[in-house]
């Protein structure tokens, strides 16, 4: 009973909280007056979240500005270079980086060469910290008005206590991997599965502004997916929602690498496209089987479209499933071979089951290989307004 | 901008209401003193909130007590029989009925035979409507707490504008049926997907207490899922969330009513199975089956353990998907013939992907056969506190 009267408690104080400074950043300058206008709390409560959002610096007093006859009132701003967060994007074989500040824009990237199966948890943890250490020093950053680091790493993320549960891109298994870079540089770290801040990424800055329920879905070296609510990560029990790649697509199919029968990512991921094109000809990468298409060679143009069709019905049992309004196909098949889109489309209109037909549109999307990094870079940006 | 702060306040105003009932049901009774003192609310607040639910009925104040030296206070308690819901569950053959008193305990239960195909929604709403009336004669329930009737449909309902959207069960398509029972009984009448119902009870009543994130596999004559999220149905963008019935089981498969090819359904509800055993042995139902099983016939074990494999493989799929942290499993199929639960977990533990297999438990239904109409009373109570 307790428990549930506390979180109750903090969940209306931050609602609370979050609604006067987004009305701030929409409205800015604003007076106390008018915030208490449009959120009809009173003024204390209006002046005591007010003061804590001045006092950590997300918001600022500016001028006197005349509002009515003969009276000023002190405006409320904030500050864009109030705080700053940086977004680590771990991949396979690129460590990117992004410096955030408060409006949401980057004002830098950066990218580092590394292997991923061959990298440590500690390694990977040095470069990571020596590369931000970097960064500040040559963009001469206030270290105090940095809040937070949040990362993008492949795999199963327990988001909350800040481990790598398990990610088989990295080759790692229960790496408190938030803590490490946390020892190092005394910044507060978070991290989160690539695919949910990915997503987060379109649904606050990128294509998927608007959608109210938005599912997305990776298709490249990996196959994933994730969906977001209403603004929203949906995680499930254990933070494991969207685990596409090991649901089974035939039953009587491919053996996967997990044990299974049958997984979609035997069917749709990289490895398997060109495991299928080998079988008929030599296809050393990618861009050789869809230049064999673009050359009319049938057996290519065959692979491609039974690629499609499972991705048509990935989609279909994606949009039975969780109903959203928008899909966004991301990933380097689509994002490399946008060819690729028309005939999914086309695809769709056989396999997705009827009454979902005009449910949802297909986007793909906008901040492309930038997405991972700008959402990670959110999602620090969103916690501490929550956590503050 | 406007409709999203007015939205926030009124999440606001309805959460600390809310919390303030559970309070009330809980602690009964309790001073507003006590009340302010957990909530942290000011005592403004409390007042105005405790008033409004006076006035509604839903709370009374009681006898002073004692409740320090020397004071007393007056003390708040809950009318268990303050309003009351009826529950409707509209099903293939019968049509259930439940009365619901505040307190969330069934007054009554009744059954009225129908034959879903042949009824048009006219006929089926005046025969609903008749029997409540008839209840509420027979019962002497005061009319004016009568504060809703909650329907359940199987179909693909719109929820908020209370339209049956589609129902291959009825036959029906674009049906306003919720206005069709109020404008009988002058009572506010809600409508929603039998399985969000479903579920909804066995969260707040049944066998999911204390489970955060539920789904729930129905599986008899028909074939779907829902899922329930820490108290909130999980609807999608145009709540059809989990039809589960229409995601494609094998792409190379059996045909389906839909025109797809490989639709889950196919495989494992009561028509797909019959349709198999009927392959090899003339199959009235499902009980000589089942019986043909235990008889120790192979033909039969193959079918039921072929169709135990397939149920296994759509465990895995939403979990994979949802991750919840129970899965119940629901309808005639595992209602009357429980003995194919075990084989059922025993197929979970190949065909579930491995980092997936101790994050969930596997439950059966508690309220069974009552299931909807407990959820379908219990949309219409919730939904009074919340438009209060």
């Amino acid at each position: 009973m307790k428990k549930i009267e506390k979180h109750d408690q903090d969940v209306i104080r931050l609602h609370n909280k979050q609604m006067i400074l987004e009305i701030i950043k929409k409205r800015r300058p604003i007076s106390r007056a008018e915030i208490t206008k449009i959120t009809k709390l009173s003024p204390t409560s209006v002046g005591r979240i007010v003061g804590e959002l001045c006092e950590q610096g997300l918001v600022r007093e500016t001028a006197l500005t005349s509002v009515g006859v003969g009276r000023k009132a002190i405006m409320l701003d904030i500050d864009p270079q109030a705080v700053f967060t940086f977004g680590v994007d771990i991949g396979k074989k690129v460590i990117k980086f992004g410096v955030m500040e408060f409006s949401g824009k980057l004002l830098h990237e950066e990218r580092v060469e590394h292997t991923a199966l061959k990298a440590t948890p500690e390694a990977t943890a040095a470069l990571i910290s020596e590369t931000i250490n970097v960064i500040i020093a040559n963009k001469k950053l206030d270290k105090s008005r940095i809040i937070g680091i949040g990362i993008g790493v492949p795999g199963v993320i327990d988001h909350d206590r800040g481990i790598v549960q398990y990610s088989s891109t990295l080759g790692w298994r229960n790496i408190p991997f938030a803590q490490f870079i946390q020892d190092k540089l005394h910044i507060l770290t978070v991290i989160d599965n690539d695919l949910k801040v990915k997503i987060l990424a379109e649904y606050l800055l990128g294509s998927a502004q608007g959608s109210r329920k938005t599912a997305l879905i990776e298709l490249g070296t990996g196959v994933g997916s994730s969906l977001i609510i209403d603004g929203d990560i949906f995680r499930g029990g254990s933070n494991s929602a969207g685990e596409l790649g090991h649901t089974t697509l035939d039953p009587n199919g491919n053996m996967c690498e997990c044990g299974k029968r049958g997984c979609l990512q035997t069917y749709i991921d990289e490895s398997a496209i060109l495991h299928e094109a080998n079988r008929i000809k030599e296809t050393a990468d990618m861009q050789q089987l869809f230049a064999a298409a673009q050359n009319e060679e049938n057996w290519a143009q065959d692979i491609i479209s039974r690629t499609s069709l499972y991705i048509g019905i990935t989609i279909n049992n994606i949009v039975c499933m969780y109903n959203p309004d928008a899909v966004i196909l991301c990933g380097d098949l689509v994002e490399n071979y946008s060819e690729i889109v028309p005939l999914i489309e086309e695809q769709c209109g056989q396999v997705v089951w009827e009454p979902f037909r005009d449910t949802f549109k297909i986007l793909t999307s906008e901040l492309k290989s930038k997405s991972i990094v700008v959402g990670a870079a959110m999602l620090v940006m969103n916690n501490y307004v929550d956590k503050s």
